[in-house]
């Protein structure tokens, strides 16, 4: 492996992307698109913010909006590892877009969708391009982690492939956001988080629902974010799809809620978590309550070794500065 | 009811405090004890830092050198609801007051045992004792909860007849002290915890265990207490029995975490509450790793009424002054 | 215990019933009323066919009718030991007796309701009763165990004391009645029935649902039972509040299927017992389809010592002379 | 598919067998081997009663035996869906084939093994055949079901692509063999069996552990199958890795248990199963005690649409026949 240190080949950090294709899916991905440092290998699809199909559609659009069809997109898992595919909690409009037609779209004609996209699956896809690269994939996982449970079920090599995994999903402090006590990724598919957290051999690091509740945006501010580039295809798109969004916390007088933004923040630039604690974590499967509540062991009851980097706190101005250039060309 | 406001009659409030007889159950008592406004009616007792056999004669060691046998202590539950008693986790030593002998207390001749002491059990008593007086008593818990839930069992009407109920017991963010996600008060019997928090109707004061470690004392400071009153008959008795955790804890360079001297507080003087949440909370009683847990729906996602309040914050000063005068004549 | 043979005092039995109030726990009552060897000390009442204010109101409905208001009824629990009470599976119709009018029994003017009704509670009326007479009473659970285990609860010797305990409950095939595996009175409180089987220290005997099945009655035979008493008060009042449920039966060309009554016949003649097995059984708790599941380990896999006696088949006719004497006069 | 009826080809049923590499799984691979009319197209495997790895050679060294290394071995799953490999529970010896060493076999210089093992693994070999022939394969499932489990994710109309699927699994009146009530391959894996179970669009056939202990061999009629064929390979190959077993059950007057092989002749030979149940079944994950346990709706409790076939009772002398032609050339 010659030319590469510490896992960056070429000075070029590799990227894939695991999503389920909502707003802040969108926003996270054009911040690792906006990074000329950074190779963005692939997306994967998983329901969540709406079905795999959709969410399909919607990361094309995306990627044509972005003029980046050339990222192959692979199509993953319809629904959670056990049991039925959840029907409600689609906070981000029915097609997770905020249900603004396509065909208004500036570029709606454009429909050059990568050749390799829907031949082979999310896992397989997952599991050929690790191994292709061992060492050098950081995998951002941005949606329930079937897929990446998967890939690891089948290999079991998988995590050490990995050069990292960023994943937003789970919770530190029993507090939910669709329930009671679990936050929506891992509440979706407990049994794969449980997978990823107990399994994957490879740094972990947890952008969790308390953080994101640490880090909410006034609207005012939030909207600052596009003013610069009112004109830019970027911009205009992503102002369009989270209007719906906008509106709830407007009305609400509530901040708006980064999630899938702080994951990608923290992929791309590791310096920006101030403070985080490395610990055993995993996630209850059985409980009335708190199914797939993330459990932590603060204090080493289990004498387990620690699995997961949990980010408590991040360095809030280089963070808005990779949110703003997400759309800022 | 002549003569009372907001449930005290005669300018004195009337507590019955429910006990497990550790160092700290002791404390407790001791820290209501000196207060001349309170008339402790009764104490039940609780397994919990020993057999209930054990916490009896416990509570009446205390109550002799506090010369108080006057207060009646009636047996309770050997056992939690369902399944059964812990053998471990006898933090305070075997019989919970520090493992020192009795026979080398000061006082340890004295025998006069209170009249009705065993005569009646602790259910019973807390009927007879709350009914008799509607509206009136403030029930101070500092154990698991398996008397309170058996009495409210057998008077679905027991809560309406309380003024209050201040319970040390519980986690608010998921953390752990005996397991990894439960408080020992609530881990040793969640059924009876679940019961009392979902059918008792009175006010109900939580002191979790994420609030003990917020108010962590530094063992000099601890120390301290027992100053000004070296010679006295309740320092002396206290320094025996905590020795043994005083010691762990400076081993550890480690604080000591008041548990159940918070509660007494709280219980004496509600304005010693800095900050506190009125939620409903519940209990976890099935998971693999939650079961024991409180769990808060701070977000009321559940649209249930509220039915606890968690205290959050204490004021420094104030609840330092009732621990010191615990021990101080 | 001069002049006792194996807990048989003068010759007669002692039973306590503990009921939940439906048609067959009525015909239950009468088999042990119609046997003039057996003293029936106490009725006790439960939730579960109906409110436990209902059920009381049919056992002195019931008593009235068999001229037997010398029996003093005692109101139990409204509401299982943890969790609230089920508001659906009312077979026997919203009053669990037919919803037929009282007004129109031949009997009604009647009211001498026994003295110490409602005064004392269920359960410290068991615990009274069993204290004076240890070792002869016979104990028959006939609804949701919540009255005998919190009995248990407040004295833990409280099973020692009594002769035997005989159940209508659980299942010892994975059969449900009102869900997919669990039966109806372990099914609305399993903490109870867990307590009940894994503490009750005396010979304890299960008439699961299972055997209820085997034991099905054609309706013109379960018809020809009153054929003989026509004009008697007992006959005519079943027949009347039984109607509702035999008409779904016939309609569904299903046989009659007895519960209680079984519990009845066994607890009266235990050599009725075809063929039975003593295993030690336990109740799930915690599962989302076995809740409430009896659990039994026929392969001595738990090491435990046996706590059960399960009635595997009965003879058929002495159970349908002991089930037609109770309407015979 | 000209020429194909029922899912027959050229007059031949398709098998693909997947085992966890025990002694009964032995005996029903070779099972099928004996007839002619069957094409074993592939053996996949699975960890159970051996690792996995240990099962691969085992299935290798059966083949060599059987003279049959032209049958392709894929390796499957070390560890089940959620959680850790089981560690104990090795009944047919450390490795599964009752620890005679191979190089005793008389055969063990060959090792002809199969071109395709190793290089491709269990669920794309799974995938890749039954998409091959999409409604030809009769899937028999002789241990835990996590390949499949796993197959049926990656490609959710891998069941429809199945002609059946013939499982032995499960249990239907709550009877456990390795612990209290549930059955050895349902209990290592219950996500797996849920899923299949749940999720598999296939006519279902489950060969339950009842159905094993009704038709168990007295250990001298099991021995009498070998007779007739003292000196054949296979005889004697059954002979030495079943001695374990054989001897087990001898010293405990008890009766061999048929598993795999019922299973195989069920699959063989639908005409044996003397009468089934058509109904739904799932499988409790949460459960204490019947965590892994298999849950019938016998009364159709939750309205949902039947998706498994237990067989209740076999027809025996078929089942003998297919069982003595597995060793008798
Ligand atoms: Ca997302
Ligand atoms: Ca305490
Ligand atoms: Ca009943
Ligand atoms: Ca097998």
């Amino acid at each position: 492996m010659a030319g590469r240190v510490n896992g960056v080949r070429d000075g070029k950090q590799r990227f894939v992307v695991d999503c389920d294709g909502g707003v802040d899916d969108a926003q996270a991905i054009l911040m690792i698109l906006a990074r000329s440092d950074v190779d963005l290998v692939a997306i994967t699809t998983v329901y969540g913010n709406a079905s795999v199909g959709q969410v399909g559609r919607n990361v094309r659009r995306l990627l044509r909006v972005a003029d980046r069809t050339d990222i192959p997109v692979y199509a993953g898992s319809h629904a959670p590892l056990v049991g039925l595919p959840h029907t409600n909690y689609f906070y981000h409009g029915s097609d997770g877009f905020g249900d603004v037609p396509e065909m208004d779209d500036k570029y709606s004609d454009e429909d050059s969708v990568s050749d390799t996209a829907d031949i082979e699956g999310a896992v397989p896809a997952l599991l050929r391009l690790v191994t292709a690269r061992p060492g050098e994939i950081t995998l951002v996982c941005l949606g329930p982690l079937t897929n990446v449970a998967l890939a690891l079920k089948l290999d079991p090599n998988f995590g050490r492939k990995l050069r990292k995994c960023v994943i937003m999903g789970g919770n530190y402090k029993g507090r939910g956001n669709v329930v009671i006590s679990s936050e929506f990724n891992f509440h979706v598919d407990p049994e794969s988080a449980f997978i990823i957290l107990n399994e994957l051999s490879c740094p972990t690091v947890l952008v969790c629902w308390e953080l994101v509740l640490k880090h909410g945006l006034e609207i005012s501010e939030y909207e600052n974010l596009r003013g610069d580039a009112a004109g830019g295809r970027k911009a205009d798109f992503m102002k369009r799809i989270e209007s719906l969004v906008v509106a709830k916390k407007q009305n609400a007088h509530a901040k708006y809620l980064p999630c899938d933004e702080i994951a990608a923040a923290v992929a791309l630039d590791a310096s920006i978590v101030k403070r985080s604690a490395t610990v055993y974590a995993t996630v209850e499967l059985a409980g009335v309550c708190t199914r797939g509540q993330m459990v932590v062991d603060w204090t080493q009851t289990l004498g387990k070794q620690a699995n997961a980097t949990i980010v408590i706190e991040i360095h809030k101005d280089p963070y808005m500065n990779l949110l703003k250039m997400a759309t800022c060309n």
